[in-house]
Order: structure tokens, then sequence, then C-alpha cells
């Protein structure tokens, strides 16, 4: 991963491994950030302890059918429209605890991006259980990590298990509330379908 | 309003006159839908008795202070954006029963659409309070109805306060939970960011 100028515009992508609308972000990112010289900055987060402040156990796409039903069939499109791999997992949410701690502790490394999509591709389109460090290590295969091992014992090292809870205080700090989200120069844009706002804001506010 | 020939694409448009992203969709929709030879049916609910089914007394923007404080940030950066007046209102949600009753009364005068989108105005962009018949009153001659208190006495026939109830009651039938909601050949798009989508599904999927 290149080393930002000062002056190259970053975009921080905050996510969370369970969220359905993150995966139709994280997919098309690339090219919506195209030619446009933006670093991506990625911050996995977790949605469970953000719910649970709002008096949600679950989420809330379980908890209110409506929206529910309405979610499964707008990513349903959502994916079809942007030539996305999707198939409605079997279960819902999936535990994305060990994911984004193999994702913070390999935030240096030049298969971290990979990695997210390719999780992301295997708990909504291939309908595996990512919570299982089994998968995990075979989706770090996948996507050329050659000391998967390694990394899943890194994930659950007590200094990363600390940054991630703080990451997560972090985003409740930043007032994020839901995933996707995306800040950038500070602004907070919610949502994969405000990525194309959150990449103007960060080209264009100087 | 024109009738509509068997084949002419329709856009159901389902708004309540309390809902913040109304306002955007209401105010740019005429600009989304140019030359597309749509025609639109209006549609306006109440979401009180959805979010109460919810267990909601409240907004879930004033429940949800993150999600508030997002919304109307958002709200501002999208009005810029599309160049659509706004000023936040001193009070949040206005009550838009009788707005709704009005709209009912009058869904074949030619002046309902410009009604409508004085009503968001006059609550959005201006900060009045749209639940005082002397207001709507103003507002139905602002829009050139020559008999404004005949209006709001029809609103309050009881097949007219009946029939907002069955239009809420069709509205939950529909699967809908927020405002705006489109409805474009029986598909159900949530969202003021979802117009584009609902315009091309009304359009293209025959």
């Amino acid at each position: 991963m290149a080393h930002a100028s000062p002056s190259q515009p970053t975009l921080q992508v905050w996510f969370e491994f369970a969220s359905t609308y993150s995966h139709v972000a994280v997919q098309r990112i690339d090219a919506a950030i195209a030619g446009r010289g933006i670093r991506l900055e990625w911050r996995p987060f977790l949605l469970g302890p953000i719910f649970h402040q709002q008096g949600w156990d679950d989420s809330p796409f379980n908890i209110y059918p409506a929206k529910g039903a309405y979610m499964w069939r707008d990513l349903e499109r959502l994916c079809e429209k942007h030539g996305i791999p999707f198939r409605k997992p079997s279960r819902f949410p999936r535990g994305g605890l060990l994911a984004s701690r193999v994702a913070i502790a390999a935030e240096r490394e030049p298969w971290l991006e990979d990695f997210i999509q390719r999780v992301y591709l295997a708990s909504f389109a291939e309908d595996r259980e990512i919570s299982s460090p089994d998968v995990l290590m075979d989706l770090l295969q996948d996507v050329g990590c050659a000391t998967a091992s390694v990394w899943i014992e890194r994930a659950e090292a007590p200094e990363i298990k600390l940054r991630l809870r703080e990451q997560t205080e972090q985003a409740i700090a930043l007032g994020i509330f839901g995933a996707p989200s995306f800040v950038a120069r500070g602004e907070l844009f919610w949502g994969q379908d405000r990525l194309e706002d959150a990449i103007e804001w960060s080209t264009s506010h100087e």
C-alpha cells in the first residue's frame, strides 16, 4: 500500500462484515474511484455494540420484517444493476468478529482489500460461514496470503481485539450508526448509495 | 390531469407530509421524469400508524439521535446538490394529517402536485406550521385554488378520513415502511435515492 502524500484525497470506508449493503459498496468501490487518485482507508467496526445501545439485540432487518423483506429485494436489484454476484445467505446476520480482527491485523498488507472483498463474496454470494476460522483461512489463501494460519492467530492477539473495540468506539464518536459509512474530509456519509457523494466530497472540498 | 392510456408508464409516489426525504423527492421529481412520458400517481399516507406498529411513538430520527443528526446534515447536502430550498424546521415532525386529507380530497384537481410541493416548501424551507388550517388555506391560494376554505371543509368529511385510513392500510399491505416510497409495475422502491431506479423500472420492464 503506497503512502499518501499530504494532498492526496482519502476516503475512509467504515464497514461491518455482517452488513448487506457493505457488500455492494465494497464490490463496486474500485470502479467508483477509478482515475480519481483517491486513497482508501479501510475501517472495520462492529455494529453489534451500536445496535445494542439503540436497544436492539439483532439486526433491524430481522426485528422489522417489512424493512427486512424490502432490503433483500433491494439488494438483489442493486447487485444485478452493478453486476455483483449475490445469493441470499441461509443465515443472517453472520458474525464478522474474527474477519474484522483479521482486517485490523492486516491493515498494512497488500492483500487487505482483496481479502475484504473476498469475505463479502463468501458470505453474500457463496453462502459460506465467514465466522469459521477454517473458511477464513481458505479465503486468505484465495487472495494470495501464504501464511493464513498465522494471520488467524494474530487476529486473536489482545492488542488486535482492543484495537477493534477502540475502532468501534471511534465509529460511535464519529456519529456512525450503520454500515457502510464513509468519511471524507471529516464529513460523514451513510449508505452505499452515498458512495459517489462521498467521493465528490473527498476530492472537491479543499 | 390527463387520463392514462393502458400502456403509459405510471409511478406511484407514496409520501407523508412529515417526511424530510419526501421533500427532496417531491421537489426534484419533475426534473427526474422529464421527457419520459410517465404519469405520477400521488399517494399520501400516514407513517404514524406504521411506526406505532414497530413500537415507535415518535420519528425514528428523534428516537435515535445519531440517525437524526446525520439525517439533518444529509438533507442539507442533498438540497444544496439539487438546488432545493431548505431550512431546518423549528419543530419536527409536523402533523401532516390535514394536508394529507386535502391531497386525498383533491386527487383529481389540476393543482394537486403544485399543492403537495408547496406544502413541503412551507414546512422544510419556510418553517411554517402545516398542521394549521389557516396555513393550508394560504398554500391552497398560492397554487391557484380559488376555493381554499371549501377544500379544508371537504378534507374533514368522513369519507375522506376513511380513504386516508384505507390508503395507509394499503401502504402497509404493499410492504411500505417509510417515505418516500415508489411503486413501479408492482415493484417497491424506498427512499428519494431510489427515484431514478423506480423511473427506470416503470419504463423498461414491460
